[in-house]
């Protein structure tokens, strides 16, 4: 270790103490997250921070001695976003978890980035209120992870994407300073949207210390859920733009693919793969659940769909159970490479036929689950038993999923977001003057460049 | 006229001919907006843009001869943010006004900057669409100003400010660049969210020059208004906190005091003030308006509320009408300067006690509406006859207005924007750290510093 790093490292000590580990294991952990990217590197510590002012002191140092510095929530990232990198410094923001105020009158809560998102909606549940963006990580990701990447999740067509649920955030930036943006009021236009340039920005601009986030009523009335099978992809893509364009708003709304139906079937030992190639999972929500439910079924069976549907809520629960069942199913498969294409909803079929083409062009079995009512898509690598590392033939049929997104009008990411994953196609989508300007809008952030170097840009 | 500024001149009029004017009354008109606010320079000539090209043409020119730039809409801002200064040029996007698609099964329009707001939802309200940013000026004034200004409307609290409208800009930089941001879809995460940061940006980052919009669904049902008098201001703003606090969403909910009732009296001839003492107006909307509606009118009552109640619509428009007279009533009195503070909704009660007390220690007479369901207030003061510059004892009271909002956890505006009659303040707001880093932003997109010099920053 370069005398410089040993320090460092002595100086962190001196002012975090216990906060600062360098067991081997824990390093060894930071270098991947959920999408099974390993970093190369090895980082130089992680500080398990306990409040703003242990971050503002880590980067203050790491200002000093030019650290790399690697924002780390729970990890659950799908991009590799919150890997360490070589000789860095992690600060991991779980321990800060506390909910520090509920205002109900406001319709709002203020937490410590650590904080589960799930461990929110639980908290405001029996009030009637829910955290309402929703990713199916919930119950693992933590708030602040779910800020610095904008994440979508099941209800977001109808309640919106967490950038809609958050009114303000306080920000530890590179060089230790702590700045506080957006309010407690729902609307404000005071100077430029930095609440909203932060939100996404995957730990390159600093580190969310604090977010003021809405919460949203429970719709009143009782959840409709409809599951239908239709005997093509194609088929249920077309109806789920069907739902939309009649002006039926679901509260969820999931596609499944044959392959997603296989996976699941082998995990559950189901039949759902015979009962046909595609699966749509709809809920409706608030005083007029059962009459949209009723709509969509009289819809879906038109379009050749065969429906059930059910109000009884544990009846709810199982046909959401199949969805629920998909990421555990593949993870059964081996290694897999989730994907995370978005369009807009009218080209969701068009979408599907290219991923068929894609798999096909490149021998590779694709299984595809897609928020329909948002356009997103998820098609999965599943790689080849043994094969933990990406091979260049799926991530060259990765980049033609990419490019027919964005000749769709979509983008390369819906809600994963870019991380060291998508790097290379960043520009691509951006075009060079807004790819520029982005990087200099960074650089405004952190002039050093230690922020998560490496990742988006 | 200098030299450069003649040959910068002949240039133009070269590349744009007619475009291009100097006239005298339209340089006038320029140096002002619906604020009042009246710039004491003169433009050098107004380029009325006709395509994105021109707006092109016009900025490389200006980057050239360093000539600052004031975009300009249909001038209905409240905050000076288009008021053309001396030796500017003035770029009107009011004459770039197609539409240019419309997407129901997207639910997404394509439109040039020019396109008033009503202009959209009236094309797309036979298929049961509505554009749903509706400022009270939206006959008036233009989607690029509306997103410039990130406006908000009647229907916020409900369906949300402008920003939450935008999928996508076409934006020309002050170099004459032309970029992309966003997509078609409605989720994507790919780098920073610059949509989201032009959004509000007051002209001071670039030239909106097409915008793909959100269409939204009309919810289905009958609309359901209730008027409801109060003994006081504070009881209504209790009733409008106690509306929220029970979960109900109504789509429209707008606070008069008394003395706002005072001057729509005295424009309509009617008998309100004696009714009351404030007005609540309410409009639920959606499958279960009416239910709501029962449950609003009940606490209204339970909390000393007069409350009508009606779902015809001739008489839900007479209902609303009330609000809808309040500008023409204060316009009629003298010259007027709307403020527009922001709190969270809890704190609607405490800042009309805060208002009632400024105008008492200033002698002034303070006319206020509220967007109740947001928490957003418009004191009004009306300046005596005569005066049509604002006195220093109004800023004054002003001054203590946007104190009195950020202490109570809010912003000094919650919809009209800095521009510049609130820039005095902004620094205040932001604090330093976050008032500089903003500046930087702005350097990344106008380095040479042309773009709307002198507003908001
Ligand atoms: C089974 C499964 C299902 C998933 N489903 C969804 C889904 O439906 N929708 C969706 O959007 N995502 C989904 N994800 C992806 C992931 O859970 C989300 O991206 C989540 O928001 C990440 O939160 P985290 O706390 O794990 O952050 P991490 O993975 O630790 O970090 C993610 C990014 O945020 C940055 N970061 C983390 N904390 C901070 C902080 N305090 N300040 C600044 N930057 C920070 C990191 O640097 C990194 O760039 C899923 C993941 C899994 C494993
Ligand atoms: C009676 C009345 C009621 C109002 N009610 C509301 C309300 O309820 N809610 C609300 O939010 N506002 C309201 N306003 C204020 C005003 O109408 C809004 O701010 C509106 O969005 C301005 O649009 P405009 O086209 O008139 O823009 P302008 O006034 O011309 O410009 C406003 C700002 O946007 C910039 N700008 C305009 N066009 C562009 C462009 N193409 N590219 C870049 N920058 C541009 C200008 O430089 C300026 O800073 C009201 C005004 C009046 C007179």
């Amino acid at each position: 270790m370069a005398p410089q790093t040993m320090e460092f490292l002595a100086r962190l000590r001196g002012a975090l103490g216990t906060a600062v580990s360098t067991a081997p294991n824990e390093l060894a952990d930071a270098r991947t997250d959920r999408s099974g990217y390993l970093s190369p590197g090895v980082p130089v510590a992680i500080v398990t921070a306990r409040s703003i002012d242990d971050v503002q002191v880590a980067l203050r140092l790491a200002s000093e001695f030019l650290i790399p510095i690697v924002p780390r929530g729970a990890g659950s990232g799908l991009a590799g976003g919150a890997t360490a990198t070589e000789g860095a410094l992690v600060i991991s923001t779980t321990a800060m978890n506390r909910i520090l105020e509920i205002s109900l009158a406001d319709e709002l809560a203020v937490v410590e980035p650590g904080v589960l998102n799930q461990q929110l909606s639980d908290q405001v549940l029996d009030d009637g209120y829910i955290f309402s963006p929703d990713p199916a990580s919930k119950a693992i990701s933590t708030i602040g992870g779910n800020i610095a990447t904008n994440a979508g999740g099941l209800l977001c067509a109808k309640y919106g994407v967490t950038r809609d649920a958050v009114l303000g955030l306080k920000v530890v930036l590179a060089d230790g300073r702590l700045i506080s943006t957006g309010h407690r009021s729902v609307k404000g236009v005071t100077g430029l949207d930095l609440t909203a340039l932060l939100t996404g920005s995957e730990g390159t601009l600093g580190i969310i210390v604090e977010a003021t986030v809405r919460l949203r009523p429970i719709p009143a009335g009782v959840s409709v859920t409809i599951g239908t099978f239709f005997e093509s992809v194609t088929a249920a893509a077309a109806a789920s733009a069907a739902i939309t364009a009649t002006r039926l708003k679901p509260a969820v709304m999931e596609l499944m693919d044959a392959e997603s139906l296989l996976a699941v079937d082998a995990l559950n030992g189901t039949d759902l793969r015979s009962r046909g190639a595609a699966y749509l999972l709809i809920q409706t929500d608030g005083p007029a659940a059962a009459d949209e439910a009723n709509h969509i079924v009289a819809l879906t069976r038109l379009l050749g769909g065969q429906s059930e549907l059910s109000t009884d809520p544990t009846e709810g629960e199982r046909l959401l159970a199949i969805r629920r069942s998909f990421h555990p199913a593949l993870e059964a498969r081996g290694s897999v490479l989730i994907e995370d294409v978005c369009v807009p909803r009218s080209a969701l079929a068009a979408m599907f036929a290219e991923i068929e083409l894609i798999g096909l062009r490149h021998g590779l079995r694709i299984a595809t689950i897609a928020h329909a009512g948002d356009g997103n898509l998820h098609p999965n690598f599943v790689l080849e038993p043994g094969v933990s590392v990406v091979p260049d033939a799926v991530w060259l049929a990765a980049g033609e999923l990419f490019e027919a997104a964005l000749n769709l009008g979509g983008t390369l990411t819906g809600e994963h977001g870019v991380g060291v994953l998508k790097r290379r196609w960043l520009g691509a989508e951006l075009g060079s003057d807004s790819y520029e300007l982005q990087r200099q809008i960074k650089a405004v952030f952190d002039p050093l460049g230690i922020m998560n170097p490496g990742k988006v840009f």
